[in-house]
């Protein structure tokens, strides 16, 4: 069996922020402006970004993107797959040399921001032991969120950095017993259907 | 070894479409009003859409969908997550009666559409034959459509019923060794990145 993965536990994300607004573009722009990327590999093309690193790096930048976008008070949305292991994950090593200061923390601390998240986590080649590892994961833990169960995800609703906390400390925990992990989600914020 | 498994083969998708306008209620309603969805189990919240039934219908449906909201010419995208097999596919099993007639193949066949898309296939509890199982995958067939690899996911240009065909053609060759299979993925049309 050969392994092509690399040594390094780098993380990564590919998403794509959705602003719903004739705006979108000086939305995204402006989100882009005020998140400090210095601490995360990156590539944006038309269809989506992929930022890799430190996992505490990729959720800072991520959860930063969305409230600077959000806080702009239009309908704004993210989806992407965070992934760590193999494979594929053995460039960008360089920036797991980074310190764990998150960049985007103090740029954050005062938005106050609601959403609703839909999450579901892979522990790859383990599925006989997937609900073990699931059953793990004590959300009921996760202060300020409101857990519920969908098809194929869990929903959380509450404030953005109650969600994206919820998020980092569930992949932490299956990362830290699987290998290879991948999170998809989609959060959306200032939706009309919940006005 | 518990298994909650259904015994049909019935397959989902949990979708969102954005579009980048500020018509976007407008454009999502009138796209859902010009798709036929009654040959898949169907729920909607704030955040997502999720359909169940045929695979043949899911893709269907949501390319449809994506399709009627395209033509509008506005930028607009969706990213969801495919899924077959366990974990919670046994119910809705009553659309799985339907017959095999795509219900939108008609109402969309007059449409051309240039997209960009990256999808990821996770064939679940079966890591060590991933690579053998995705070298199955002959993009090289997929006619109309160029496929290049990005971190994390395979990029596909062309037009959008090829990347559709594409996607079904890459997630139907995976599931028929493979129990429980995700597909991740982003469709993006009319983004003035390409203009
Ligand atoms: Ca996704």
């Amino acid at each position: 069996m050969t392994n092509e993965c690399g040594t390094s536990r780098i993380a990564g994300c590919q998403f794509t922020l959705y602003p719903m607004s004739d705006k979108f573009v000086d939305i995204i722009l402006s989100a882009l402006d005020k998140v400090d990327t210095s601490k995360v590999w990156k590539d944006t093309d038309d269809v989506s970004t992929c930022i890799r690193g430190k996992m505490v790096h990729i959720f800072d930048v991520t959860q930063a993107i969305f409230l600077h976008a959000a806080k702009t008070g239009e309908h704004v949305a993210m989806s992407g797959t965070f992934s760590i292991g193999c494979p594929g994950d053995s460039s960008g090593d360089v920036f797991m040399d980074e310190n764990d200061q998150p960049q985007n923390k103090a740029g954050i601390q005062d938005i106050k921001q609601q959403a609703g998240c839909k999450f579901a986590l892979y522990p790859m080649g383990h599925e006989d032991y997937m609900k073990k590892i699931m059953d793990q994961i004590d959300l009921s833990k996760s202060r300020g969120v409101e857990v519920s169960e969908s098809h194929y995800a869990t929903r959380l609703d509450g404030d953005v950095k109650d969600i994206f906390n919820t998020l980092q400390e569930s992949f932490d925990q299956v990362q830290q017993v699987v290998s290879h992990v991948t999170m998809t989600f989609t959060i959306s914020a200032n939706s009309p259907s919940n006005k």
